[in-house]
C-alpha cells in the first residue's frame, strides 16, 4: 500500500487510524529531539512528528525530499487554524526518504519573490506552488464542466487538424515545412474557423472543441503563442441562439466556480458602445459615461472646438462627480498626457465651484454655453468636466481609456461584480491604410447585416456586420458572428475587400467550393479559454493560467526552445537558413 | 421558431403535432403531383409529403437543399420497418428553400462507390454519410467518457505545449521555424512524454490529457502524421496501478459503448509472447500457438536443421489440427512465400495420415523424431504441422505471422470477442545496426527491471524494462513504462545507449535537472484514440474516425495543404528554400 489517505483530506475524525502517506517535505523544523515535518501532496499539507532518534535516516531529511511515512493520526495541542488538517498531525512510526532533493532554486511556498524567469525556468518546482497548482486545476475543471454542458445540449467535440493551410488575411501563420512536398508549407491554426464552418456544410449542426490556436504576431503580456479557445459553431440560428448558448454556458460556469448567480447581460450595438464607453470593451462596472457635447459648442467662438466641429469632429465630456478637487492642475496635465498616447491632441476641463465654472477653457466657453453644460450635467459643487475635442475615434477612444484609468484610479470598480455585455453589429470592414483598402473588420466570412447588404460596395464605411463580441468587465472574452451562407453575398465581400474573383479562388477555393453544396445558416464564437480562467481565478497574468508558458519573445526558458536543429533535418526539409 | 424537432426523433406519438423541420434534401421522387422529400438532419430522415401544385418552388428542389418545412405528423400507410421514424411521415403545409445545392461530386448515402480520394476532396460532404458522422459521434462520446472517468478518479487534464523543443532519439520531429529567434525552430511533440513527466514533477500526481502529437514518418495504412493520444501519467505507483486504472477506464469503454462485459485481461511477458505467439501484439483470439521443438531435433542428423541448432537457432512448429487436406502442395509453397518476406528462408512441413507423417521433411526425419513429434502434438488423422528453422527471432517472427494469416484465412477468429492482453517486461535496449550502437526501445526514461540495474552496461541485451503494451485483438492500443525517477540509473541508461555525461547534457539536460529536485516514482501510457475508435466502430481505415484525415503523402486533399507561401513569409523566418 503507497498510500491510504491524501494528506489534506485528514481530519480530527481520522484521529487514531493508521495512515501511509506519502509527498514532499514542504518544511523541516527541529524541536529537541523532535522533528516536525511538513508534508505536501496535491491535495495539501499534513504535519508529522517524530523522534529523529528513532530513524538514523530522518537527519538527513531536507526540503523538498519526497517521503513515504506510515503513522497514527493525533489530535494536535496546538492546533493551526489556517491549516485544514490543523487540528491533527501524524505520530510517525516508520518513515522511507523515497527520494532527495537538492536545494531548489525556487522556494515552494505561496509567497515568492523570485523572479518570473526563474520560475519559468523551473516551470516543474513552480507547479508544486499552490497558485499555479489550483490554476491548473481550474482550468481542468472548468473544461470539463464546458464538454459536458455542451454535450447535454446536442454539440459534438470534433478535433480539426493542427497541420492546416497558410491562409491569407489574418494574423501571421506559424509555418511548418514539409519533407514529403519540399517547399510546400503546412501552417498551424489561427483558430479552427474554416474547418468548423466546414462541418457546418458537412451537417453536424452542433460543433464545440476546446481547441489550440496558434498566432505568430509580437506578444503583448495578455498574449501567448499557442492559446487555447473554446470554439462553438451551430447551423440553423440566428444570433439570439448562439447568445442563449453562450449566456447559459457561462451562467453555469460562474454559478459552479464562482457560487455567483449572473444577472443579466446587457446588449450596445457597437455605435452605441464607442459613443457611451469610447471602448468596444468597456468596463461597465462603473459609469463615468461619455457625452457628446458638440451640440453644446455648435455656435462657439472658441476657434479650436470650432474648427474641430467644421471638420466633422466631435466633443465628447465625462462629467466626475465631486471630483473637482481630486485632481491638482499638475495632476490634470498628466491625465492629458495619458490622452495624448490615445492620440488626443488636448484634455481640457472646467471645475463647477461656488456656481461657477473655473478652468483650462473657462475663458473661451460662452456663458450661455456654460450654463447649458450646468443644465445638462445637473453640475454641483465641486464637480469636475473633462473634454477631448477630437476626430470622432480619437475623441472617443482617448476619452474612453481615460474613463477606465479614472475608474481605477479612483477606485470606482465593485471588484465583486461580473458585468456581462454583448457588443453587437460591428464595422463590416475597417479601412487599412497600408494596404490602401477596406479589408473585414471579423474575417470575410462573418455577414452582413441584411439591410447593409445593398451597401457592400457603395458605402463600406457604414456597413455593418453580424458580428458581436462579449465582453466581461473590460476584458474581450470571446468574439463571433453568424456567417454567410450565400454564395453571392460572399462574392460580394470579397469584391468589397478589393479581391478579385481569380484572387478569392485562389486563396479560398477550397472554402467558398463547399458553399455550393447545401450550406445551412450558421453562426458561433470563439470563447478565449485562458482569458476566462484568469478572470475566474483573479490573476492578470496569462502566464499564471497555462501549465508551460511561452516568454514575452515566445520561447520556453525551460526547454530553451525553440532551438538549433541538425542540417541533416533541415536538409530533409528541403531549406536552408538565410544568413 | 427555426425547428421544433430534430427529424429523426419523430414517432407515431407524435401524430397530429405541427412540427417545424429543417435538413437536406436526401431524396426526392414525384407520383403524380404529390412530391415525398426524404429529409435529413444530424439526427436522421423523416419522409416530408406535399402537393406540388401548392408551391411552385418545390418544383425546383433538388437533392442537398436546404429546407424548412411546417406539416402535420400523420400516420404513414406504408410503413417502413427500416427507417426509425418510417411509421410517420410529414403532410407538409409551407416550404421555405433555405439554400440551394448544385449536384454532389460524391452521393450522400450509407453506400458509396466513390473513391476514397474524392471523398477526402469533398470532406464536408462525406461527413454527411452516416459511417463518418457515426464515428466522429462516437469518438466525441468516447473521449467525454474518458475525461469525466479519470477526472473522477482524481486525474486533471492539461493541456502541454505543441511548440516544443526539437528532442533527440525518436521519430522525426515536425520542425516550426521560429521568426523571433531566426535559425531556430521549434519542434512539434511525438508526444507529451517530457512534460508530463515533468508535471509529476510538479506534484501534478495524475495527469490526463487528450493530447495531439506529430509523427513525420511515412506513413503506413493505419498512421496519421497528427493523431491524438489518451495520454496518462500518475505518481506514486508501480505497474499494478497503472494497469489497475487502464483496466476500469477500458470496462467502462466497452460497457458503455458495446454493451460489453470485458473478460480478464491476460499477461504475458515479452519473452513468453513472443514464443507463443511470434509477435508482441499477437491476437489471441485463437490458439495455434507456436511450439519450440529444437529439443527434439537435438540429435538430427538432417544437416538443415543441425546448422540452424547449432548456430543457436531453434526449430518453431505449429500444428494445425485436421489442416492436412486443406493445403494443396501449391497453398504451401504460397505460405513458404509469405513466411520468406518476414525474413524465414524456409518452410517445412508434416502431414498426419494413416498413422504416417509425409511431407517436405518425411525423409530427412528420423523415425524416433517423428514418434516424438507424434506424441508432442498428439497428432490424429489430417494434423498438419508446419516448421520454421531458424534464428530465434526470425523463426518466431516468420511462423507468429503466418500464425495470423493462417488465422484469418481460415475463419479461427471469433469476431464478438475482445481479447485484451498485458505484454509486460519488454528489452530494455535493442541493437541499431545503422548506429552500430544499442538504443532504448522504449524511450531512454523508461525504468529498467530493478533486477536488471546491474547489467546496464554489460549485458544490454538481456536487459528488461518496466515498458507494457496493451493488445487487444492483435493491436498494440497503448504503451507505457514505469519511468525512472532515480538520476543514476538514469546516468547509466544514457552511458549504456552510448551517450557521454555532455551529450546527455546537451539534448536532455533541462528535462535531467529536474529530476534533482525530489522526484516521484511514476509511470504512465499513451493509447492511441484512433486506434480504440476503429475497433470500437469496426472500421480498419484510420481516415474514417478522423474528421479532416489526411493522405499518405501527409496531404490535405480538401485545402490543399501543404502549400506553396510568399517570399516575404519565408523571409521574416529566416528560411530560404533549398532547391
Amino acid at each position: 500500500m503507497k498510500r491510504t489517505h491524501q494528506n489534506g483530506e485528514l481530519r480530527l475524525s481520522h484521529a487514531n487510524e493508521k495512515v501511509t502517506l506519502v509527498g514532499w517535505v514542504a518544511k523541516r523544523r527541529n524541536l529537541g529531539s523532535l522533528v516536525f515535518i511538513d508534508l505536501r501532496d496535491r491535495s495539501g499539507i499534513v504535519q508529522l512528528v517524530f523522534d529523529e532518534t528513532m530513524e538514523e535516516s530522518v537527519k538527513d531529511v531536507r526540503n523538498e525530499y519526497v517521503l513515504q511515512v506510515e503513522g497514527i493520526v493525533s489530535e494536535r495541542k496546538d492546533k493551526n487554524p489556517k491549516l485544514a488538517t490543523g487540528e491533527i498531525e501524524i505520530k510517525v512510526e516508520s518513515i522511507k526518504i523515497i527520494n532527495t532533493a537538492e536545494t531548489t532554486p525556487i522556494i515552494v511556498a505561496d509567497e515568492t519573490d523570485a523572479l518570473e524567469d526563474t520560475r519559468l525556468k523551473y516551470r516543474y518546482l513552480d507547479i508544486r506552488r499552490n497558485q499555479i497548482k489550483n490554476n491548473l486545476i481550474l482550468r481542468h475543471e472548468v473544461c470539463l464542466l464546458v464538454r459536458n454542458f455542451l454535450s447535454k445540449l446536442g454539440f459534438v467535440e470534433i478535433e480539426t487538424p493542427i497541420l492546416c493551410k497558410s491562409t491569407p488575411e489574418g494574423a501571421r501563420d506559424y509555418l511548418v515545412p514539409s519533407r514529403i512536398s519540399n517547399g510546400k508549407f503546412y501552417a498551424l491554426p489561427q483558430s479552427p474557423q474554416l474547418y468548423k464552418q466546414l462541418l457546418m456544410v458537412g451537417g453536424m449542426e452542433r460543433y464545440f472543441q476546446i481547441a489550440r490556436c496558434f498566432r505568430d504576431e509580437d506578444l503583448r503580456a495578455d498574449r501567448q503563442p499557442e492559446f487555447t479557445q473554446i470554439d462553438i459553431e451551430m447551423s440553423f440560428v440566428d444570433e439570439e441562439d448562439v447568445w442563449s448558448v453562450v449566456e447559459s454556458l457561462m451562467r453555469e460556469i460562474f454559478t459552479q466556480v464562482k457560487g455567483v448567480n449572473l444577472p443579466e447581460f446587457k446588449r450596445l450595438t457597437y455605435v452605441e458602445c464607442m459613443s457611451r464607453y469610447g471602448s468596444d470593451k468597456p468596463d461597465t462596472r462603473f459609469g463615468l459615461e461619455l457625452n457628446d457635447v458638440t451640440e453644446v459648442f455648435k455656435n462657439t467662438s472658441f476657434e479650436i472646438f470650432k474648427n474641430i466641429i467644421d471638420a466633422k469632429g466631435i466633443i465628447n465630456a465625462i462629467c466626475l462627480k465631486n471630483g473637482g478637487d481630486k485632481f491638482s492642475r499638475k495632476d490634470l496635465d498628466k491625465l492629458q498626457d495619458y490622452a495624448k498616447v490615445y492620440g488626443a491632441k488636448a484634455l481640457s476641463y472646467l471645475k463647477y465651484s461656488n456656481q461657477e465654472l473655473s478652468g483650462s477653457i473657462a475663458k473661451v466657453v460662452s456663458d450661455d454655453e456654460k450654463a447649458e453644460l450646468i443644465r445638462k450635467f445637473e453640475l454641483a459643487e465641486n464637480d469636475l468636466l473633462l473634454f477631448i475635442a477630437d476626430k470622432k475615434k480619437v475623441a472617443q477612444t482617448a476619452l474612453g481609456a481615460l474613463r477606465t484609468k479614472l475608474g481605477h484610479d479612483l477606485g470606482l470598480i465593485d471588484e465583486s461584480l461580473y458585468n456581462f455585455l454583448w457588443v453587437t453589429n460591428f464595422p463590416m470592414f475597417e479601412y487599412n491604410e497600408e494596404e490602401n483598402r477596406y479589408v473585414a473588420a471579423h474575417h470575410p466570412f462573418t455577414s452582413p447585416n441584411l439591410e447593409d447588404v445593398d451597401k457592400l460596395m457603395s458605402n463600406q464605411e457604414n456597413c455593418y456586420s453580424r458580428a458581436y463580441d462579449l465582453v466581461l468587465n473590460g476584458y474581450e472574452l470571446l468574439s463571433g458572428s453568424i456567417r454567410i451562407h450565400d454564395q453571392k453575398v460572399q462574392a460580394k465581400v470579397f469584391e468589397a475587400i478589393g479581391m478579385s474573383q481569380e484572387e478569392a479562388k485562389d486563396k479560398f477555393g477550397w472554402f467558398i467550393e463547399a458553399f455550393k453544396y447545401g450550406t445551412p445558416p450558421h453562426g458561433g464564437v470563439g470563447i478565449g479559454l485562458e482569458r476566462l480562467i484568469m478572470i475566474l481565478s483573479g490573476t492578470d497574468n496569462i502566464r499564471d493560467v497555462v501549465a508551460f508558458p511561452k516568454t514575452a519573445s515566445a520561447s520556453d526558458l525551460m526547454s530553451e526552445a525553440p532551438n538549433s536543429v541538425d542540417e541533416k533535418q533541415l536538409k530533409e526539409l528541403g531549406i536552408k537558413l538565410n544568413k
